[in-house]
Formats: structure tokens, sequence, C-alpha cells
């Protein structure tokens, strides 16, 4: 255990820097004026890289191998797996590439910021080059020490166990049917008339109803807190969650389902389990898992009928309005279901989503894997846009492939976790039916049992399964697009 | 320049440390949950560690050593001293006595936050006497290593260069005029008739005032915040200045001077010299001269008749009042020069506030030089405070020796800054009034003229020189208590 133990007390450290950091970006989002910029990047610089000297110190090699021989439960296994998973992930790079992409993608990022208003992708390639040449290095160096392609490797960091052979199914799959079911419902809601909302509504009335869904939704704000920031996020350290939106007076309902997607995500940290605080085996499992929580939240429990149900007593109370229409159920239900492709992926609806992401992955599967260029990005995008949504994105970048800040700044294999987690949400939903009456307890505004079966069966178990363990073990099999499948159409037809 | 250029590199990072500290240090304040508080102590006390090795790095020595033979202008020396004079600050007391006494004052001081409620002098003491002896120590070592009584050692943290002798003549000269002062004072106010206000002021609306206040003193909200927290405080960083206040919904007179007090300390930080940030050589010269600013702002400026005209109007703005009298000029400035000895040293007025100080001062000195123990502080507190103030505190420890934090968490030689920067404030505005119609400039509404001298000769010099040599290069003389005497008679007589 002396050796285990010794790990222990690296990795809280690590955990305890890393808190600063999550606070401190937070405030940097959240609260920081303007003017506090530059001096807060430096510190937070300092900051990152002392939280990467400390996750590839040289003596880790040796602990984890003294470590081995230590006499450890099946808990504290699983706990030094994912320590060693993080060693690698964050030792195998060189520290030099580490900073060059950084610097390469902060440099792209905050260029990308004015180009892509201005439609600049001439302008934009003059960065992102670097971003995708020190990223397919990455890709390639990660693929070589793990014995994966240069894409799997890079899918690796955000999605354990998952890879392109796998994903090339589901989204075949997806692709098969989903085309056709998005355009019978766009077909089927032609026909029925929405009252649409006109009128403003103040920052302050949409934060009081976010902040009563939020206590419908078991948000802990003992463990928490909402605020403002441009661009929607769950940050901070699991005993402390902040999660944040935007408000748009003109227009509820976005801000609002964006408060529910977020408490899914919250919950999940705010469940993780406290026995394994401050370590890797505490952590959330992938990046898809955590999707699948606010997708959860927002998919399976806000938009569906009960839970519209609650909502729009809440919405008549704190928004006065000349249209009383606007407010009930069935209309409610109609504008948060409502189907209509576009171009931009953040506001897409839940059936055309999936085609915004299975256009970036294999864009990104084949630029990673060197089979295309990054100059050849904008006809592929405009080419399956036209495929999968039937939309033309010719010579519009900025709502084509500069819309995203993942590329710009070198994420790449994170987009899968989107539809995955979209997937996963339905296949829990699934098995929660199965031994809950999950209407009825939404209907009471007790969702209790619901959670609970989530906590039990999800946020306790924090990294101690893979990600095939842990949805085996919660739903009796691994990732089953079936569930999503019927989900989408017993709720659109 | 090589081995000063290496310490520079050192410090800033020390100072990027620092900065994550701050602002972490302000979110547990104004932000954070309750709930978060146990995961934040932890990460808090692992930076407080880091920043600690990295003040006493055992390299530090030899660098210090080396850049003494680098050819160094005048700023850079200034840089040099304050480096070496934070190290030995740092370096003199051992780690062990660090902790120990940290431990021993968050233990005392958690204590203290329900034994003060309870008036529980003899539980205070089971911690307390901890605190103390261990002070004790720390200030032996300190005036050991400095060739100074051990209290003057403790003295030059927060005062550097002021000592015990200069503090009694200071403090003897007050008390041979400012009680008979108090007294005369007193009675002509008796005769005075004053509106008070007894509506209610919502917390927006006070707030809402605060910052048009702060607007009027040229606080920079593209490099700072204004928050609330339960104790008012100023933290941050020079490029993020966070002031805090706290709002009293019966009672809108203590939190708008409050946050005027805040805004003088704020300034001082955003006006600190932009060409050593992140050095000891950019940080504010002393508590006494960070004091002497917060008083500038509130006694000199905040309290003084034009000011308070410039009040009125904003305050009948924000505020609506079934009884306009409260906001009229005449009357505002009666409550906020009102005299009227009590307890509590933060609710005193400025007549009363230096008698608080002196008899703390009295007692710490004499208990760090161990002339008196733990035990002996209530009779003391009892005879002073019957002969400052002419109030008993028999039995009300509460009221008495128990309502301040300083004390309880070790902070010993604190409290004479307090009274420093009252005189200085008055000195250095007998120094502007020699050559800026202040009056005048308060009356426009624009105090530019009297910011740009404090600007010039105050904040813009950091430590560039001594608390001596910056007073006389402002001023024209050192340390001067007649100028306190005064604007005291000036104003109240």
């Amino acid at each position: 255990m002396e050796n285990y133990n010794k790990l222990v007390e690296h990795y809280k450290t690590i955990s305890n820097f890393s808190h600063l950091s999550a606070i401190c970006g937070w405030d940097a989002a959240a609260m920081m004026p303007s003017g506090g910029n530059h001096a807060r990047s430096e510190a937070m610089a300092q900051l990152s890289l002392h939280i990467h000297q400390l996750s590839t110190a040289p003596q880790l090699a040796d602990w984890f191998e003294q470590a081995q021989s230590d006499d450890l439960d099946a808990g504290q296994r699983a706990s030094l797996t994912e320590m060693k998973r993080q060693w690698q992930l964050s030792t195998v790079v060189p520290e030099d590439l580490v900073k060059a992409k950084s610097l390469a993608g902060s440099k792209c990022e905050h260029a990308w910021r004015t180009q892509r208003g201005n439609n600049d992708w001439d302008g934009f390639c003059k960065n992102f080059e670097q971003v995708v040449r020190l990223s397919q290095e990455e890709a390639q160096i990660r693929g070589e020490q793990a014995g994966l392609s240069p894409y799997d490797a890079m899918l690796d960091i955000y999605e354990p166990g998952v890879n392109t052979k796998q994903l090339d199914a589901i989204f075949g799959d997806l692709v098969s049917w989903l085309p056709q079911l998005t355009q019978q419902v766009i077909d089927k809601q032609k026909s029925e008339s929405v009252y649409e909302t006109n009128e403003s509504y103040s920052t302050e009335q949409q934060n009081a109803l976010g902040l009563e869904v939020m206590k419908l939704l078991q948000f802990d704000f003992d463990h928490g807190r909402l605020d403002i920031s441009s661009h929607p996020f769950c940050g901070g350290v699991p005993q402390d969650v902040r999660i944040t939106t935007r408000y748009d007076e003109s227009d509820f309902v976005q801000s609002l389902m964006g408060i529910v997607h977020e408490t899914g995500h919250a919950r999940y940290e705010q469940g993780l389990p406290k026995k394994w605080a401050g370590l890797p085996v505490g952590q959330a499992r992938s990046m898809g898992i955590h999707e699948s929580q606010s997708l959860f939240f927002e998919m399976q429990l806000g938009r569906s009928e009960p839970f519209i149900r609650n909502l729009a007593p809440l919405a008549q109370k704190h928004f006065v309005t000349n249209n009383n229409q606007v407010f009930e159920l069935s209309n409610l239900q109609k504008i948060y279901t409502r189907v209509q492709p576009g171009y931009i992926r953040v506001d897409a609806d839940e059936l055309t989503y999936p085609a915004h992401v299975i256009l970036r992955y294999e864009i990104e599967r084949d630029l990673m894997n060197g089979i295309i260029g990054y100059r050849d990005i904008p006809e592929l995008w405009d080419l399956k846009m036209k495929q999968l949504l039937n939309l033309s994105t010719e010579g519009n970048f900025k709502d084509g492939c500069m819309q995203d800040i993942h590329w710009t700044d070198g994420s790449f294999g994170y987009f899968p976790s989107y539809t995955l987690g979209a997937m996963y949400a339905a296949q829990f939903m699934a098995a929660i039916e199965e031994t809950i009456d999950v209407n009825e307890a939404i209907r009471t505004g007790d969702l209790t049992p619901i959670f609970t079966w989530l906590s039990e069966n999800i946020w306790s178990k924090g990294c101690l399964f893979t990600t095939d363990e842990l949805v085996s073990s919660a739903t009796g099999q691994t990732l089953n697009s079936q569930y999503f499948e019927e989900h989408l159409k017993r709720r659109y037809l």
C-alpha cells in the first residue's frame, strides 16, 4: 500500500491545483473584467505548466512499477489504472509539442473570433495550418505509442475504448434511417401551428425561472451556483460546481434548455464518488458519458411531455405575456420539439444534431489520418451538408467549417462524444423505464427515483469501470443505438 | 543583470501563484457556496505551501549574493531590496513554527466564531493560549534576527521602519488632546437635531448608489468589481481589484462609506506601477500607507462637506423616502460626522477610533514583549476603555477583547497601521491643499487633480522608497501628527 499511497498523495496534490484552475477558469468566463485578462492568462499558463510538471513527474514511472506489487483491492486497482492512463496521456507527447500546440491553438482561436465574423477562411488558414500540423503530429505520436491509428488515439483522449471501426458502424446505421425520419417529421410538423413568442423576458425573470427548474432537477445549491457567461458551460469542482448560461431577452427558449443541459453535467459532477474525491478514478468516466447526462436531462427529461407539463405553470408564473397561448403545454411542447435543419450545430434540434456530428467526424478522422488536408475541408463540408441536411455552405465559411471552437484549438476527436452521449442517454432511459414509472415521477415533480438510478448506476461509479462495463452493468448491454432510434420515433412521429 | 533577472523570473512566478490565491480567496468570501469550503481549504493550503516553498527556495540566498555585483539602476536596486525583505520575512521563521501557528490560528478563529457570541472567554483561552505562545515565539525569533525587540519585529512585517519608541510618542501625544476634543465635540453635537433614517433601502438600490459613487471616485471597472461579502475587504490583484461590501437594508450609512473606504484601497492597487507588476517593489508600500489611502477616501474626501454635497442628490435619486430631510446636505453631513464612543472598533467614528487602536497597541506590545500574559488582557482592556472612552467592559468579552479577528489568528502588530493611516491621510490632504483647490475639485465632481497627486506621489511609487522617504518626498516631511489634529479640529469643532 505504501507505493500506492504515495501516488494517492501526488494525485491529490494535482487535484488541488486543478481545483484552483477550475475556479479561476470559471471566474475568467463569468466574473473577470476584461482588463484582468492579460495578468490572468499569465497566471493560468504558470499553473498549467505546474500541473503538467506534476502530471509528468519523473518519479511516477517507478512508483507505478512499485505499486503493482502492493496489496490493493478492486477499487484501488481501478484507481491505479486511471492514474496510469492519465500519466500516459500526459507523458507520451513531448513537452515542446504540447507547448507549441497550446500556443498555436491560442493564436488561432484569438484570431478566429474576428475572422469568423468576416468569413475569412484564407486568414484563418494562416494559423489553422499550424494547428492541424501539430495535431497530426500529436495524433501520430499517440497512435504509435498506443498501437492505434492516429485518429483512434485522439478519440481515446475523450472517449477511452471507442474506435473508428465502431463509429463507422454506428454512424453508418444512423445515416441509413435518420435523414428519412427527419424529413417525415418536418412534413408532419408543417401542418402544425405554433405560437411564437415575440415578447421580451428580462434576465432576472429568466434567471428566477432557471433557478426554479434547477431545484426541480435537484441541483445541490450548497455545492454549486448558476451564473452568466457568453458561452454556457459546466465548470468548477465536484464539491462546488459552477454552471453558466446566457440570456437572450427576446428568446427564453434556448437559455432555459441550456440550464437543464448544464444541470445534467452538474449533477454528474456533484454525484461523483466522494470516497475517491481528488483521484482520477473519482472523475467522470468520459466525455461521451458526460454528454449522456446533460442530454438525459435536456432531451430525455427536459423535452418530455410530463416535464413540459411542469414547466408550463412555472413559465406562466415568471413571464408576463400578452399571449397566454405561448406558455400552454401543447404549444411549449411544440416549441421544444420543433425540427428544422440549420447551419449551426449548437442551435440544432435533437433530430438534425447527429448530422452535424457525423459530418465533423468524417472530416476530422480523415484529416488526422492524413487522408485529406485542411484545405479540403470547405468542399467536403459543403458536400456533406448537402447530403445530410440538404443545405449549401458554398463560400459560407462562418456558418460552415469555421463555426466551432473545437478544431480551432486542436481538440480533434471530441465531436463523436455528443452523439454517443445522446445514444447512451436513450439507452439509460429505456433501462430506467423497466423498473420506474418515469412519466409518473416527472408528473408528480419528485424525480428522485430517476436520479437515484442515475446516481447508483452512473454518477457514483466514477471511473471504476470502463465505459463498456459501466453501460453493461447499468443496462445489461453495451452501446445499442436502437434505443435512440426508438426514442426519436416515439417522440417525433 | 543575469542574476537579478533570475530573481525577477522567480518572483513573477510567485506573483502568478499569488494571483490565483487572491482570486480564489475572493471567491471563497464572495461567491462560494458553503459546501465548497472543505475542498477549497485543502486547495488553498496546498497553494500556500507551494508559495511558501517558492518564497524560501534554497537557491535564493546565492542569487541575492550574486545579484549584488550586477549593474543595476536605482529602480532595480529598490526591487532587489524588496525581494530580500520578503525573503527574509519568509525564511527567518522555521517552517514548523509557520505551520503550527497557522493551524493554531485557524482553530482559534473557527471556534471564536461561536465563542464570541457566547461571551466565552474561558473557552476562547483554550485555543488562544497556543496562538499567543507561538506568536511570542515568532516575535522572539524575528526580533533576534533583526536586532529588534520582539514587538518591533512584528510591527516590521506590516509597517517596515516603524518602532515602539515612535509609536509611544505619537500615541502619547494623541492621548494628551484627543479625549478632551472628543468630549468637546460630543457636548457640541448634543444640541444638534439629526433626522434618523428608519426606512428600508434594498440591496439593489444601495448597490446602484455604491456603483455611482465608485464612478465619482474613478474606480476603474475594466480592472475591478464590486461584490458582497460578510466582511468588506479589498482583494484580487492590481490588474483586477475585487472590493466587497455588505448591505444592511435598514441602514445605508455604513455600507456606503464602506464602499468609499474600499475604493481607496482599490485605487492604490489599480495605481501601482505597471512597470514593476509582479515584483515585490511593485506592491503597496505598507499597511499604514494602504490604510492612508482608504482613509483618505473615506475621511478626507468622503465625509467632507463638498463630497456630501455630491452625495445628497445621488442618495435622493436612488432612495425613495417619506422624509426628504434625511437626505438633505446638512443632515447627511451630521449623520456622517456624528461622534459617539462605543465598544466596537469597526463601528467607531473618526474621533474615537484612535482610542481603540491605542488600547490594542499597548496590550499587544506588552504581550509580545512578555511583560504581560494573555490572561491579563480583559482587565487591561476594561481599564483602558474606562480611561480612554469612559466605557466599562467588565465581564463583556464579546464587545471587548474578543471582538477582533486580528489577535485570534495571531496578527499581532497590525493595529497601529489604522491610526498611522489616518495621520498620513491628513498629512497628504494638507500637502495637496497647498497646490490644489480641493473643495472646488470635489464640488465640480471632477476629482482628477486630487487623484493625479495621489497617483504621482503615492500609488505609482510602489515600494521604490521607504515609508519615511515616500512621505517626505510627497509632503516635505516625515510623519507629522499635527495635520491629523488640525483636520479633526477643523471638521468637528
